[in-house]
């Protein structure tokens, strides 16, 4: 499939079927994340995956959206490991993580499996369901699972500013 | 082609050929990065196109890492138009344009052409060179064209961490 095809397709899943995601997809989703480019190939990411009943209502006490997914993915980046830029001190790690979520959530959606980006949940939360140290910072949760029969896009997921709202074409 | 083939295919190109950039080529890369989901649908994206002499020129007045690429994409977001997080006030517009960004780049691999994710830039010449408002936060530079002959992935592209590095596959 093309790529444009498949981020046409692709869209928020927030109702999943019973049926538990295969290992094997869980390998291909990892796999994808782990191909991401980062910053200097620092690789600051880290990744939690809940799937247990204990390890998911965890979850739910940290974040209103897990949609009852099967599986939920937890990206996060280590500051102890991530990239800082020079001019400004900047730490890349978010952006890294979120690369790195893309990819995840683009394999997910091309073998079969929906996902929702779940920007909203307490990371302090996170921290301390699942012990994590200060210096990793959860960027998103990505629950993961098969779409339920009657999963459908939500009724503004089409809608997109036109380019010429966001893009400009002469820089000069 | 299968989304992962398209990832591990994917290297970061820093030797480009004379080539152009078709037109049509750049609204495909544009509308990849228009389909990415953002937080709450905002949309806080804002992308300039650096093609012109003068304006390569402005972008190597705020980054080394331009590698002579005939067209450099500039991906913004703006404050004011990012989702916030209520549990902490996070901005993640950030989080948004790395999607956007990503799916530019996977899209530029599909469609032959290469791309670096560069994130070693000065924000405050970016925004000074191009007359950017304050609320305007760059993000990512993605230099974009067709490989040179001999281009090659750097010595270290392929050296990723083993997943039980950066996996936690038991998370009770």
């Amino acid at each position: 499939m093309a790529f444009l095809d498949l981020a046409k397709d692709r869209y928020s899943v927030r109702k999943f079927s019973g049926n538990p995601v295969e290992k094997e997809k869980i390998g291909l989703i990892l796999q994808a994340g782990q191909l991401a480019p980062t910053a200097c190939n620092n690789q600051p990411q880290h990744i939690l995956i809940a799937e247990s009943k204990e390890a998911r209502s965890k979850i739910r006490k940290c974040t209103h959206s897990d949609f009852g997914a099967p599986v939920i993915f937890v990206v996060c980046y280590d500051r102890a490991v991530s990239w800082k830029r020079s001019y400004d001190g900047k730490d890349e790690g978010e952006v890294d993580a979120a690369i790195v979520t893309a990819h995840m959530m683009l394999e997910a959606a091309d073998i079969g499996l929906g996902t929702t980006w779940v920007g909203s949940f307490d990371p302090d939360a996170v921290r301390r369901e699942f012990s994590l140290p200060d210096s990793m910072v959860p960027v998103a949760l990505l629950p993961t699972g098969y779409p339920a029969k009657d999963a459908a896009p939500s009724s503004h997921h089409a809608e997109r500013k036109p380019l010429e709202q966001t893009v400009s074409f002469n820089c000069l």
